[in-house]
Protein backbone atom coordinates (compact mmCIF):
# COMPACT_ATOMS: atom_id res chain seq x y z
CA UNK A 1 0.00 0.00 0.00
CA UNK A 2 1.52 3.23 -1.25
CA UNK A 3 2.52 5.88 1.57
CA UNK A 4 1.26 9.39 1.63
CA UNK A 5 3.18 12.20 0.83
CA UNK A 6 4.19 14.58 3.74
CA UNK A 7 4.91 17.33 1.42
CA UNK A 8 1.23 16.95 -0.20
CA UNK A 9 0.07 16.42 3.27
CA UNK A 10 1.56 20.15 4.19
CA UNK A 11 0.73 21.86 0.95
CA UNK A 12 -2.77 20.86 1.48
CA UNK A 13 -3.21 22.30 5.00
CA UNK A 14 -1.28 25.43 3.73
CA UNK A 15 -4.63 25.62 1.48
CA UNK A 16 -6.71 24.93 4.22
CA UNK A 17 -5.22 27.60 6.32
CA UNK A 18 -5.52 30.20 3.19
CA UNK A 19 -8.96 29.08 2.76
CA UNK A 20 -9.73 29.98 6.78
CA UNK A 21 -9.71 33.04 8.98
CA UNK A 22 -7.72 35.57 7.97
CA UNK A 23 -6.92 34.48 4.42
CA UNK A 24 -3.52 36.81 4.06
CA UNK A 25 -0.94 35.65 5.41
CA UNK A 26 3.02 36.93 5.53
CA UNK A 27 5.41 33.88 5.29
CA UNK A 28 5.94 33.64 9.38
CA UNK A 29 2.37 33.29 9.69
CA UNK A 30 2.03 30.27 7.49
CA UNK A 31 5.37 28.24 9.00
CA UNK A 32 4.30 28.89 12.65
CA UNK A 33 0.55 28.00 12.12
CA UNK A 34 1.46 24.68 10.49
CA UNK A 35 4.92 24.13 13.42
CA UNK A 36 7.24 24.34 10.06
CA UNK A 37 10.98 25.64 9.56
CA UNK A 38 10.18 28.95 7.51
CA UNK A 39 12.73 27.16 4.85
CA UNK A 40 10.43 23.97 4.67
CA UNK A 41 6.70 26.71 4.31
CA UNK A 42 9.07 28.89 1.55
CA UNK A 43 9.55 26.08 -0.45
CA UNK A 44 5.71 25.29 -0.46
CA UNK A 45 4.26 28.03 -1.06
CA UNK A 46 6.64 29.04 -3.83
CA UNK A 47 5.78 25.42 -5.72
CA UNK A 48 2.00 26.52 -5.00
CA UNK A 49 2.64 29.88 -6.18
CA UNK A 50 4.27 28.73 -9.39
CA UNK A 51 1.46 26.37 -10.00
CA UNK A 52 -0.91 28.95 -9.53
CA UNK A 53 -2.68 27.67 -6.25
CA UNK A 54 -1.24 30.38 -4.14
CA UNK A 55 -0.69 34.32 -5.20
CA UNK A 56 1.31 36.69 -3.33
CA UNK A 57 0.25 40.11 -3.20
CA UNK A 58 3.11 42.10 -4.58
CA UNK A 59 3.10 45.16 -2.37
CA UNK A 60 2.61 43.07 1.42
CA UNK A 61 4.13 39.89 0.07
CA UNK A 62 1.62 38.39 2.01
CA UNK A 63 -0.04 34.94 0.44
CA UNK A 64 -3.56 34.22 -0.24
CA UNK A 65 -5.45 31.39 -2.67
CA UNK A 66 -4.47 31.60 -6.18
CA UNK A 67 -7.03 31.24 -9.34
CA UNK A 68 -6.19 27.77 -10.24
CA UNK A 69 -8.21 26.42 -7.69
CA UNK A 70 -11.26 27.93 -9.04
CA UNK A 71 -10.62 26.43 -12.44
CA UNK A 72 -10.32 23.44 -11.39
CA UNK A 73 -13.00 23.52 -9.15
CA UNK A 74 -15.20 24.56 -12.02
CA UNK A 75 -14.18 21.14 -13.18
CA UNK A 76 -15.24 19.16 -10.24
CA UNK A 77 -18.34 20.64 -11.32
CA UNK A 78 -18.47 19.68 -14.78
CA UNK A 79 -17.86 16.29 -14.00
CA UNK A 80 -20.10 16.01 -11.46
CA UNK A 81 -22.96 13.34 -12.34
CA UNK A 82 -25.69 14.31 -9.79
CA UNK A 83 -25.53 17.58 -10.61
CA UNK A 84 -25.07 17.60 -14.24
CA UNK A 85 -28.44 15.14 -13.91
CA UNK A 86 -30.26 17.58 -11.36
CA UNK A 87 -29.58 20.97 -13.33
CA UNK A 88 -33.19 20.67 -14.80
CA UNK A 89 -35.03 19.67 -11.96
CA UNK A 90 -33.54 21.79 -9.79
CA UNK A 91 -34.66 25.17 -12.17
CA UNK A 92 -38.38 23.54 -12.22
CA UNK A 93 -38.44 23.43 -8.46
CA UNK A 94 -37.19 27.25 -8.28
CA UNK A 95 -39.81 28.03 -10.81
CA UNK A 96 -42.99 26.27 -8.34
CA UNK A 97 -41.94 27.12 -5.33
CA UNK A 98 -40.48 30.57 -6.05
CA UNK A 99 -37.98 30.05 -3.86
CA UNK A 100 -34.07 29.37 -3.94
CA UNK A 101 -32.92 25.91 -4.33
CA UNK A 102 -30.24 24.03 -3.21
CA UNK A 103 -28.30 21.14 -4.25
CA UNK A 104 -25.48 19.21 -1.30
CA UNK A 105 -22.98 16.92 -1.09
CA UNK A 106 -21.57 15.42 2.74
CA UNK A 107 -17.87 17.05 2.41
CA UNK A 108 -15.88 16.90 5.47
CA UNK A 109 -17.78 18.04 8.40
CA UNK A 110 -21.02 19.93 6.52
CA UNK A 111 -22.62 19.96 3.50
CA UNK A 112 -20.86 21.44 0.69
CA UNK A 113 -23.13 23.45 -1.81
CA UNK A 114 -23.08 21.99 -5.59
CA UNK A 115 -25.51 23.86 -6.86
CA UNK A 116 -28.09 26.74 -6.59
CA UNK A 117 -30.97 28.23 -8.49
CA UNK A 118 -31.55 31.24 -7.06
CA UNK A 119 -35.49 32.51 -6.15
CA UNK A 120 -37.06 33.70 -9.20
CA UNK A 121 -37.48 37.15 -8.88
CA UNK A 122 -35.57 40.45 -9.67
CA UNK A 123 -33.84 40.26 -5.60
CA UNK A 124 -29.80 40.63 -5.57
CA UNK A 125 -28.66 37.01 -4.54
CA UNK A 126 -24.99 36.03 -3.66
CA UNK A 127 -24.20 32.78 -5.41
CA UNK A 128 -23.16 29.86 -2.71
CA UNK A 129 -22.10 27.12 -4.99
CA UNK A 130 -18.48 26.19 -2.83
CA UNK A 131 -19.61 27.57 0.70
CA UNK A 132 -20.72 24.93 3.43
CA UNK A 133 -23.37 24.78 5.48
CA UNK A 134 -24.02 22.85 8.96
CA UNK A 135 -25.28 19.20 9.07
CA UNK A 136 -27.13 19.69 12.15
CA UNK A 137 -29.24 22.39 11.88
CA UNK A 138 -30.05 23.04 7.87
CA UNK A 139 -32.64 20.90 6.19
CA UNK A 140 -29.76 19.20 3.68
CA UNK A 141 -27.36 18.35 6.70
CA UNK A 142 -29.92 16.72 8.34
CA UNK A 143 -31.12 14.53 5.25
CA UNK A 144 -27.57 13.75 4.62
CA UNK A 145 -26.85 12.56 8.38
CA UNK A 146 -30.06 10.60 8.77
CA UNK A 147 -29.60 8.82 5.26
CA UNK A 148 -25.37 8.69 5.12
CA UNK A 149 -23.76 6.87 7.95
CA UNK A 150 -20.50 8.91 7.47
CA UNK A 151 -22.17 11.98 7.88
CA UNK A 152 -24.33 10.62 10.90
CA UNK A 153 -20.96 10.15 12.71
CA UNK A 154 -19.57 13.57 11.66
CA UNK A 155 -22.72 15.43 12.53
CA UNK A 156 -22.63 12.85 16.06
CA UNK A 157 -19.50 13.78 17.13
CA UNK A 158 -19.04 17.00 16.16
CA UNK A 159 -19.82 20.56 18.73
CA UNK A 160 -23.45 21.13 17.78
CA UNK A 161 -23.63 25.06 17.90
CA UNK A 162 -26.53 27.04 18.94
CA UNK A 163 -27.06 29.45 16.00
CA UNK A 164 -30.23 30.61 16.95
CA UNK A 165 -32.51 29.76 20.49
CA UNK A 166 -34.17 27.26 17.86
CA UNK A 167 -30.89 25.10 16.59
CA UNK A 168 -31.28 21.31 18.66
CA UNK A 169 -27.77 20.89 19.46
CA UNK A 170 -28.54 17.90 22.41
CA UNK A 171 -27.62 14.32 21.12
CA UNK A 172 -30.89 13.00 21.94
CA UNK A 173 -32.75 15.45 20.44
CA UNK A 174 -31.10 15.66 17.46
CA UNK A 175 -31.02 11.92 16.87
CA UNK A 176 -34.84 11.98 17.25
CA UNK A 177 -35.03 14.61 14.67
CA UNK A 178 -32.94 12.23 12.35
CA UNK A 179 -35.46 9.17 12.93
CA UNK A 180 -38.31 11.50 11.95
CA UNK A 181 -36.50 12.72 8.92
CA UNK A 182 -36.10 8.83 8.35
CA UNK A 183 -39.93 7.89 8.71
CA UNK A 184 -40.99 11.20 6.71
CA UNK A 185 -38.28 10.89 3.82
CA UNK A 186 -37.51 14.81 4.57
CA UNK A 187 -35.96 17.38 6.99
CA UNK A 188 -36.87 20.66 7.59
CA UNK A 189 -35.17 23.89 9.28
CA UNK A 190 -37.62 26.75 10.72
CA UNK A 191 -34.81 29.55 11.89
CA UNK A 192 -32.17 26.98 13.15
CA UNK A 193 -29.47 27.97 11.40
CA UNK A 194 -31.06 31.86 10.29
CA UNK A 195 -32.83 33.73 11.71
CA UNK A 196 -35.87 34.44 9.69
CA UNK A 197 -35.33 31.24 7.16
CA UNK A 198 -36.99 27.95 6.37
CA UNK A 199 -36.00 25.32 4.36
CA UNK A 200 -37.26 21.96 3.39
CA UNK A 201 -35.25 18.91 1.94
CA UNK A 202 -34.91 15.61 0.86
CA UNK A 203 -32.40 13.01 -0.24
CA UNK A 204 -31.55 11.69 -4.01
CA UNK A 205 -29.96 8.31 -4.22
CA UNK A 206 -27.94 7.22 -6.84
CA UNK A 207 -27.85 3.58 -8.54
CA UNK A 208 -27.12 1.35 -6.06
CA UNK A 209 -29.66 3.27 -3.98
CA UNK A 210 -27.13 4.74 -1.84
CA UNK A 211 -27.93 8.46 -0.39
CA UNK A 212 -25.83 10.81 -2.78
CA UNK A 213 -26.74 14.11 -1.74
CA UNK A 214 -29.84 15.96 -1.12
CA UNK A 215 -31.87 18.71 -2.45
CA UNK A 216 -34.07 21.50 -0.73
CA UNK A 217 -35.76 24.72 -0.86
CA UNK A 218 -34.66 28.10 1.04
CA UNK A 219 -36.93 31.04 1.75
CA UNK A 220 -38.23 33.29 4.56
CA UNK A 221 -40.28 31.51 7.09
CA UNK A 222 -43.29 33.77 6.27
CA UNK A 223 -43.43 32.12 3.09
CA UNK A 224 -42.26 28.69 3.64
CA UNK A 225 -44.35 28.26 6.40
CA UNK A 226 -47.90 28.17 7.48
CA UNK A 227 -48.72 28.38 11.48
CA UNK A 228 -45.38 27.38 11.62
CA UNK A 229 -45.70 24.14 9.96
CA UNK A 230 -43.76 23.35 6.48
CA UNK A 231 -45.96 23.93 3.60
CA UNK A 232 -47.48 20.76 2.28
CA UNK A 233 -47.05 21.55 -1.10
CA UNK A 234 -43.66 22.74 -0.97
CA UNK A 235 -42.58 19.44 1.03
CA UNK A 236 -44.23 17.84 -2.04
CA UNK A 237 -42.43 19.75 -4.79
CA UNK A 238 -39.13 18.91 -3.17
CA UNK A 239 -39.51 15.45 -2.18
CA UNK A 240 -40.77 15.12 -6.09
CA UNK A 241 -37.58 16.62 -7.42
CA UNK A 242 -35.52 14.23 -5.31
CA UNK A 243 -37.42 11.50 -6.77
CA UNK A 244 -36.96 12.74 -10.45
CA UNK A 245 -32.75 12.96 -9.84
CA UNK A 246 -32.84 9.66 -8.28
CA UNK A 247 -34.26 8.27 -11.03
CA UNK A 248 -32.06 10.00 -13.43
CA UNK A 249 -29.63 8.72 -11.65
CA UNK A 250 -30.67 5.26 -12.07
CA UNK A 251 -31.87 4.66 -8.53
CA UNK A 252 -35.11 3.28 -9.72
CA UNK A 253 -39.09 4.09 -9.10
CA UNK A 254 -39.80 4.23 -5.45
CA UNK B 1 16.03 30.55 -2.79
CA UNK B 2 13.84 27.67 -1.84
CA UNK B 3 13.95 24.83 -4.74
CA UNK B 4 10.18 23.90 -5.59
CA UNK B 5 8.74 20.60 -4.59
CA UNK B 6 8.98 17.47 -7.28
CA UNK B 7 5.93 15.46 -5.67
CA UNK B 8 3.74 19.17 -5.65
CA UNK B 9 4.52 19.86 -9.10
CA UNK B 10 3.49 16.02 -10.13
CA UNK B 11 0.52 16.53 -7.93
CA UNK B 12 -0.67 19.46 -9.82
CA UNK B 13 -0.16 17.94 -13.17
CA UNK B 14 -2.33 14.95 -12.00
CA UNK B 15 -5.05 17.98 -10.99
CA UNK B 16 -4.69 19.49 -14.22
CA UNK B 17 -4.84 16.27 -15.94
CA UNK B 18 -7.91 15.05 -14.29
CA UNK B 19 -9.47 18.87 -14.67
CA UNK B 20 -9.14 18.15 -18.42
CA UNK B 21 -10.22 15.88 -21.49
CA UNK B 22 -11.47 12.50 -20.33
CA UNK B 23 -11.91 13.66 -16.37
CA UNK B 24 -11.76 10.02 -14.84
CA UNK B 25 -8.99 8.29 -15.27
CA UNK B 26 -7.22 5.11 -14.03
CA UNK B 27 -4.17 4.71 -12.16
CA UNK B 28 -3.01 3.12 -15.08
CA UNK B 29 -3.37 6.07 -17.40
CA UNK B 30 -2.39 8.72 -15.41
CA UNK B 31 0.86 7.24 -14.49
CA UNK B 32 1.44 6.66 -18.23
CA UNK B 33 -0.01 10.37 -18.86
CA UNK B 34 3.01 12.07 -16.74
CA UNK B 35 5.39 8.99 -17.21
CA UNK B 36 5.65 8.05 -13.89
CA UNK B 37 5.99 4.26 -12.04
CA UNK B 38 2.74 3.39 -10.95
CA UNK B 39 3.46 2.77 -7.51
CA UNK B 40 4.84 6.72 -7.40
CA UNK B 41 1.02 7.58 -9.23
CA UNK B 42 -0.19 5.81 -6.83
CA UNK B 43 1.00 7.43 -3.71
CA UNK B 44 0.35 10.96 -4.68
CA UNK B 45 -3.58 10.13 -6.02
CA UNK B 46 -4.00 8.50 -2.75
CA UNK B 47 -2.21 11.54 -0.76
CA UNK B 48 -5.11 13.69 -3.05
CA UNK B 49 -7.70 11.60 -2.45
CA UNK B 50 -7.13 11.94 1.39
CA UNK B 51 -6.95 15.17 1.49
CA UNK B 52 -10.31 15.56 -0.93
CA UNK B 53 -9.12 16.71 -4.25
CA UNK B 54 -9.39 13.97 -5.64
CA UNK B 55 -12.07 11.02 -5.73
CA UNK B 56 -12.16 7.65 -6.48
CA UNK B 57 -15.42 6.08 -8.00
CA UNK B 58 -16.41 3.37 -5.98
CA UNK B 59 -17.67 1.34 -9.02
CA UNK B 60 -14.60 1.79 -11.44
CA UNK B 61 -12.09 2.84 -9.66
CA UNK B 62 -11.09 5.37 -11.88
CA UNK B 63 -10.33 8.98 -10.28
CA UNK B 64 -11.93 12.45 -10.35
CA UNK B 65 -11.54 15.55 -9.00
CA UNK B 66 -12.17 16.01 -5.74
CA UNK B 67 -14.87 18.15 -3.38
CA UNK B 68 -12.21 20.22 -1.84
CA UNK B 69 -11.40 21.84 -4.55
CA UNK B 70 -14.94 23.46 -5.14
CA UNK B 71 -14.80 24.57 -1.16
CA UNK B 72 -11.14 26.30 -1.85
CA UNK B 73 -12.18 27.68 -5.05
CA UNK B 74 -14.97 29.43 -3.55
CA UNK B 75 -12.71 30.98 -1.00
CA UNK B 76 -10.60 32.50 -3.48
CA UNK B 77 -13.29 34.14 -4.97
CA UNK B 78 -14.31 35.47 -0.91
CA UNK B 79 -10.80 37.05 -0.93
CA UNK B 80 -10.69 38.37 -4.61
CA UNK B 81 -10.63 41.87 -4.29
CA UNK B 82 -11.49 43.18 -7.65
CA UNK B 83 -14.54 40.82 -7.36
CA UNK B 84 -16.00 42.08 -3.93
CA UNK B 85 -15.36 45.52 -5.35
CA UNK B 86 -17.34 44.82 -8.75
CA UNK B 87 -20.34 42.73 -8.20
CA UNK B 88 -22.34 45.63 -7.63
CA UNK B 89 -21.65 47.54 -10.67
CA UNK B 90 -21.65 44.27 -12.41
CA UNK B 91 -25.20 43.94 -11.26
CA UNK B 92 -25.97 47.74 -12.40
CA UNK B 93 -24.32 46.94 -15.74
CA UNK B 94 -26.61 43.90 -16.47
CA UNK B 95 -29.93 45.61 -15.41
CA UNK B 96 -29.20 49.02 -17.77
CA UNK B 97 -27.89 46.81 -20.26
CA UNK B 98 -30.49 43.66 -20.64
CA UNK B 99 -27.60 41.32 -21.38
CA UNK B 100 -24.87 39.09 -19.67
CA UNK B 101 -21.49 40.84 -18.04
CA UNK B 102 -18.82 39.00 -17.14
CA UNK B 103 -15.44 39.73 -15.05
CA UNK B 104 -12.31 38.12 -16.35
CA UNK B 105 -8.49 38.19 -15.00
CA UNK B 106 -5.61 36.97 -17.30
CA UNK B 107 -4.89 33.01 -15.67
CA UNK B 108 -2.57 30.60 -17.40
CA UNK B 109 -3.08 31.18 -21.27
CA UNK B 110 -6.55 32.48 -20.98
CA UNK B 111 -9.22 34.97 -19.52
CA UNK B 112 -10.52 32.94 -16.42
CA UNK B 113 -14.12 34.46 -15.29
CA UNK B 114 -14.75 35.20 -11.82
CA UNK B 115 -17.92 36.58 -12.06
CA UNK B 116 -20.81 36.00 -14.28
CA UNK B 117 -24.44 38.02 -13.92
CA UNK B 118 -27.36 36.69 -15.85
CA UNK B 119 -28.88 38.15 -18.13
CA UNK B 120 -32.06 39.47 -16.41
CA UNK B 121 -34.95 37.80 -18.04
CA UNK B 122 -36.08 34.22 -17.03
CA UNK B 123 -34.74 32.74 -19.64
CA UNK B 124 -31.96 29.18 -18.53
CA UNK B 125 -28.59 30.32 -18.39
CA UNK B 126 -25.44 28.16 -17.14
CA UNK B 127 -23.37 29.77 -14.72
CA UNK B 128 -19.74 30.28 -16.15
CA UNK B 129 -17.70 31.22 -13.35
CA UNK B 130 -14.58 29.22 -13.11
CA UNK B 131 -14.47 28.89 -16.86
CA UNK B 132 -11.80 30.18 -19.51
CA UNK B 133 -12.29 31.94 -22.61
CA UNK B 134 -9.62 32.73 -25.38
CA UNK B 135 -7.25 35.76 -25.17
CA UNK B 136 -7.01 36.46 -28.75
CA UNK B 137 -10.91 36.09 -29.66
CA UNK B 138 -13.04 37.26 -26.67
CA UNK B 139 -13.62 40.88 -26.07
CA UNK B 140 -12.37 40.12 -22.31
CA UNK B 141 -8.85 38.73 -23.83
CA UNK B 142 -8.45 41.33 -26.32
CA UNK B 143 -8.42 43.95 -23.71
CA UNK B 144 -6.37 41.77 -21.50
CA UNK B 145 -3.82 41.34 -24.20
CA UNK B 146 -3.75 45.26 -25.23
CA UNK B 147 -3.30 46.44 -21.56
CA UNK B 148 -0.95 43.74 -19.59
CA UNK B 149 1.95 42.81 -21.21
CA UNK B 150 2.38 39.07 -19.29
CA UNK B 151 -1.62 38.52 -21.22
CA UNK B 152 -0.24 40.53 -24.36
CA UNK B 153 3.07 37.54 -25.02
CA UNK B 154 0.49 34.49 -24.31
CA UNK B 155 -1.53 35.37 -26.71
CA UNK B 156 0.94 36.73 -29.50
CA UNK B 157 3.14 33.44 -28.85
CA UNK B 158 -0.16 31.18 -29.06
CA UNK B 159 -1.55 29.21 -31.59
CA UNK B 160 -4.58 31.46 -32.21
CA UNK B 161 -6.96 29.06 -33.13
CA UNK B 162 -10.14 29.92 -35.47
CA UNK B 163 -13.38 29.29 -33.99
CA UNK B 164 -15.36 30.97 -36.98
CA UNK B 165 -14.72 32.27 -40.17
CA UNK B 166 -14.23 35.77 -38.29
CA UNK B 167 -11.54 34.93 -36.25
CA UNK B 168 -8.63 36.84 -36.44
CA UNK B 169 -5.47 34.32 -35.89
CA UNK B 170 -2.77 36.51 -37.81
CA UNK B 171 -0.08 38.02 -36.00
CA UNK B 172 -0.03 41.58 -37.52
CA UNK B 173 -3.81 41.95 -37.63
CA UNK B 174 -4.46 40.64 -34.20
CA UNK B 175 -1.69 42.83 -32.95
CA UNK B 176 -3.84 45.95 -35.42
CA UNK B 177 -6.57 44.92 -33.73
CA UNK B 178 -4.77 45.73 -29.52
CA UNK B 179 -3.70 48.90 -31.14
CA UNK B 180 -7.53 49.80 -31.81
CA UNK B 181 -8.18 48.28 -28.54
CA UNK B 182 -5.26 50.99 -27.04
CA UNK B 183 -6.46 53.95 -28.86
CA UNK B 184 -10.62 53.52 -27.78
CA UNK B 185 -10.18 51.80 -24.48
CA UNK B 186 -12.31 49.11 -25.19
CA UNK B 187 -12.39 45.97 -27.51
CA UNK B 188 -15.44 44.11 -29.20
CA UNK B 189 -16.08 40.11 -30.37
CA UNK B 190 -18.40 40.27 -32.74
CA UNK B 191 -18.94 36.46 -33.71
CA UNK B 192 -15.25 35.59 -33.71
CA UNK B 193 -15.48 32.96 -30.56
CA UNK B 194 -19.10 32.11 -31.21
CA UNK B 195 -21.86 32.40 -33.62
CA UNK B 196 -24.48 35.10 -33.31
CA UNK B 197 -22.63 36.25 -30.23
CA UNK B 198 -21.27 39.02 -29.73
CA UNK B 199 -19.69 41.24 -26.30
CA UNK B 200 -17.46 44.68 -25.76
CA UNK B 201 -15.42 45.16 -22.82
CA UNK B 202 -13.19 47.59 -20.99
CA UNK B 203 -10.10 47.85 -18.75
CA UNK B 204 -10.31 47.57 -14.78
CA UNK B 205 -7.13 49.51 -12.97
CA UNK B 206 -5.78 49.21 -9.54
CA UNK B 207 -4.80 51.66 -7.32
CA UNK B 208 -0.66 50.93 -8.71
CA UNK B 209 -2.82 51.99 -12.29
CA UNK B 210 -1.65 48.53 -13.27
CA UNK B 211 -4.60 46.64 -15.83
CA UNK B 212 -6.09 43.98 -13.13
CA UNK B 213 -8.86 42.78 -15.08
CA UNK B 214 -11.73 43.55 -17.51
CA UNK B 215 -15.21 43.78 -17.64
CA UNK B 216 -18.08 43.25 -20.72
CA UNK B 217 -21.22 41.98 -21.54
CA UNK B 218 -22.13 39.50 -23.87
CA UNK B 219 -25.30 38.76 -26.10
CA UNK B 220 -27.16 38.28 -29.57
CA UNK B 221 -25.60 39.60 -32.28
CA UNK B 222 -28.87 41.14 -32.97
CA UNK B 223 -29.58 43.12 -29.68
CA UNK B 224 -25.98 43.84 -29.31
CA UNK B 225 -24.96 45.20 -32.90
CA UNK B 226 -26.59 47.53 -34.61
CA UNK B 227 -25.78 47.80 -38.34
CA UNK B 228 -22.25 45.79 -38.03
CA UNK B 229 -21.27 47.89 -35.23
CA UNK B 230 -21.33 47.60 -31.12
CA UNK B 231 -24.29 49.96 -30.02
CA UNK B 232 -22.76 52.59 -28.88
CA UNK B 233 -24.88 52.94 -25.58
CA UNK B 234 -24.21 49.50 -24.83
CA UNK B 235 -20.16 50.67 -25.22
CA UNK B 236 -20.50 53.98 -22.98
CA UNK B 237 -22.43 51.91 -20.11
CA UNK B 238 -19.59 49.19 -20.54
CA UNK B 239 -17.04 51.73 -20.25
CA UNK B 240 -18.37 53.77 -17.47
CA UNK B 241 -18.75 49.64 -15.03
CA UNK B 242 -15.15 49.77 -15.76
CA UNK B 243 -14.21 53.11 -14.42
CA UNK B 244 -16.80 53.02 -11.23
CA UNK B 245 -14.97 49.86 -10.11
CA UNK B 246 -11.81 50.86 -10.86
CA UNK B 247 -12.31 54.13 -9.32
CA UNK B 248 -13.39 51.55 -6.34
CA UNK B 249 -10.27 50.08 -6.52
CA UNK B 250 -8.25 53.23 -5.86
CA UNK B 251 -7.05 54.26 -9.40
CA UNK B 252 -8.52 57.11 -9.15
CA UNK B 253 -10.80 59.59 -11.86
CA UNK B 254 -9.61 59.38 -15.39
Amino acid sequence: MARTIQSLERAAAMLRLLAGGERRLGLSDVASALGLAKGTAHGILRTLQQEGFVEQDPASGRYQLGAELLRLGNSYLDVHELRARALVWADDLARSSGESVYLGVLHQQGVLIIHHVFRPDDSRQVLEVGAMQPLHSTALGKVLSAYDPVAHSEAAEAEREAFTPRTVTGLADFEGILDLTRARGWASDVEETWEGVASVASPIYDRRRMPVGAVGVTGAVERVCEAGELRAQLVAAVRDCARAVSRDLGAGRF
